[in-house]
């Protein structure tokens, strides 16, 4: 599609040169990773150096890096009752910002009278406060704090929320699956017990998505039981060229993340200002620390629907928060977390960049804006 | 690897050019399907056109499609507690054939104790006066029978089981992974209520499945929750390019599949009689119909993991048993099945062929066991 802007990367990302080069070789190897001959070991090994290459990224040991379809499938992985950190007693209830991906929200395995959500300020942010009362008096919990919001790209305070969880005896998984390769992500810096990943949001293909482990995490209760791969964790034929995809999506973001985050910021900090400027947009949770990449904004009387239809119409891909769903705008449950009314929950569009966004695609989106702004506002 | 002759086809199989190509162009395609501008609409007939591919080549509809991440999520989908079949009543206990593969054995969302297995004969093939006796008198039943058994090749009885399990009020799965591709497989010709299904034994990728379901399957509890991707049933960011070459795969593959069948029978029965003329091999389920692709055989004194050593050293890859498993060779469940000892169980090789294999392959897999059938069986 030519003359195309594609600014909805927390959807997707386009596919890095290094990505595709490591799929087209994966599929050249016919062996499966289980199989003990030379054509096994082969594929063995990608999915092996694919593993050590995000383990190296965030700072986990390779072995605590299980591979999983996608990001969904590695959080319903991570929300395992009876799971056992540092503190040795299994947890045996969940507490969930309002604010997570609707994978989280789903709650995993936990039963949904054992499931409670901490509440987020105005700004987007969780509520630490109402963490540490949810906290106390309860049995061991399993917390599940997002690491940056999918929607506003609104960073939380992970590393805080680490010691308030620890120190109640709990474990904290963090959704940082639009984190990585936008901001620096280490799990022991962050505190982090069990993390989870998405290789398409990174520049590497759709399907593919890890859960990665602290030393000292036990009791994971497996989603996909029968043969033994993964140590046991997660059964199923591996989709190698889509892991060896990820591995070198990986290397590929990291090697990148300072430039192109001053370069994203940048980037976004004109194209906030500029669609604010334009049609009397407001951008949420732009006073807090955000996502290099993310800007989520309404103007008064603005439909996401046709807002998304008419950027697309102009050539422009966006997005009207989470497109994990059925491709339907429902209000944004994530706005609505933020106390904002059902008009704004569904009024809000996402402009989102990444490492090849150009100048001049913000200059198109502004165009565009300056457009429709004109036309859909002016009833 | 040059010189190498691969005869596991039934862990994996090569690339088809067509799944290979689609998956290229798949990868071209930035969208994420649950998108609604342009990119995403082109992500989505990616994936419909693979549904319907699927669909058509089994006798399903379309929206009874579900892709999955494998064969091992396919099952573990399909064994969901509470389905309710034509007769609309839910099922409250599960019976597979003991001789399942082991995602299928790890009973899905069944409670172990819910759990019977049903006996095979000496042949490898089921006993369905056994099923029939346990149908008998308890509550609605889903029933899972594999339409091939992915170690000896033995079909099994799936259409006078389905009259049995759908007379007592039942649903039966078939596990159609080794069958598709190989043999003619209509869910309704079969009678199965729901079949699963697997890209990379036909010659697509890895890391790919499908559940069909035919019309009047009801109450599916889906294993991943979240987004509302595949009508609901299966949450999580598709994985495009691989459910692309699924499609791909499957149209070519059953374009292929009767005269690919012919030669492939061909040269079974030529590698079969062969085995047995060289060092007094037996081949499993010779007695009954069985794929035409697959043979499993032993010889006195000896071992799985020496013999599937010692064809990769003379550059034959092959396999013992299911390669679903931690790579180490334990007895196979399945000849334990057929009442087989446990020095059998662990002394059965598998060669399987597939689209791409020549008659010079099977030469060359007659004098490695000419060589290795000196060596391994002189103690």
């Amino acid at each position: 599609m030519p003359d195309r802007v594609y600014l909805d990367w927390n959807a997707t990302t386009p596919l890095r040169v290094e990505a595709r080069a490591a799929m087209l070789a994966a599929y050249e190897l016919i062996g499966n990773p289980s199989s003990v001959h030379a054509e096994g070991r082969e594929a063995r090994w990608l999915v092996e150096d694919a593993r050590a290459a995000l383990a190296t990224a965030v700072g986990a040991l390779a072995r605590n890096v299980v591979f999983t379809s996608a990001g969904t499938e590695a959080n319903a992985l991570a929300l395992s009752p009876g799971l056992r950190g540092r503190s040795g007693e299994p947890v045996r209830r969940l507490l969930i910002s309002a604010i997570e991906h609707a994978s989280v929200l789903a709650g995993g395995r936990f039963p949904a009278e054992n499931i409670n959500q901490i509440r987020v300020a105005r700004s987007g942010v969780v509520d630490l406060d109402h963490l540490r009362e949810l906290l106390t008096g309860g049995p061991p919990a399993l917390v599940s704090i997002m690491a940056a919001n999918n929607e506003t790209g609104a960073l939380q305070p992970v590393e805080e929320a680490a010691g308030i969880v620890h120190a109640a005896g709990g474990i904290l998984h963090v959704d940082a699956i639009q984190a990585l390769g936008k901001i620096a992500f280490n799990i022991n810096a962050m505190g982090a017990d069990l993390a989870t990943f998405s290789a398409h949001k990174i520049g590497g293909p759709k399907g593919v998505g890890a859960l990665v482990m602290t030393e000292g995490v036990a009791a994971l209760e497996p989603v996909l039981r029968g043969g033994g791969q993964e140590l046991g964790r997660r059964a199923g034929t591996e989709n190698v060229a889509g892991i060896a995809g990820f591995g070198a999506a990986v290397k590929a973001a990291l090697q990148a993340l300072p430039e192109d985050a001053e370069r994203m910021t940048s980037l976004r900090d004109r194209l906030g200002n500029g669609l604010q400027e334009i049609a009397g947009a407001t951008v949420f949770s732009d006073d807090v620390r955000r996502l290099p990449n993310t800007v989520l904004f309404t103007a008064p009387g603005l439909k996401a629907e046709t807002a998304v239809i008419g950027f697309d119409l102009e050539g422009i891909a966006v997005s009207s928060g989470s497109a994990c769903s059925s491709g339907k705008v429902q209000p944004s449950h994530v706005l609505s977390a933020m106390g904002h009314d059902a008009t704004v929950a569904q009024g809000a569009v996402r402009l989102s960049l990444g490492w090849s966004t150009e100048p001049e695609d913000i200059n198109r989106a502004l165009e565009a804006w300056r457009r429709l702004g004109n036309t859909l506002l002016r009833g």
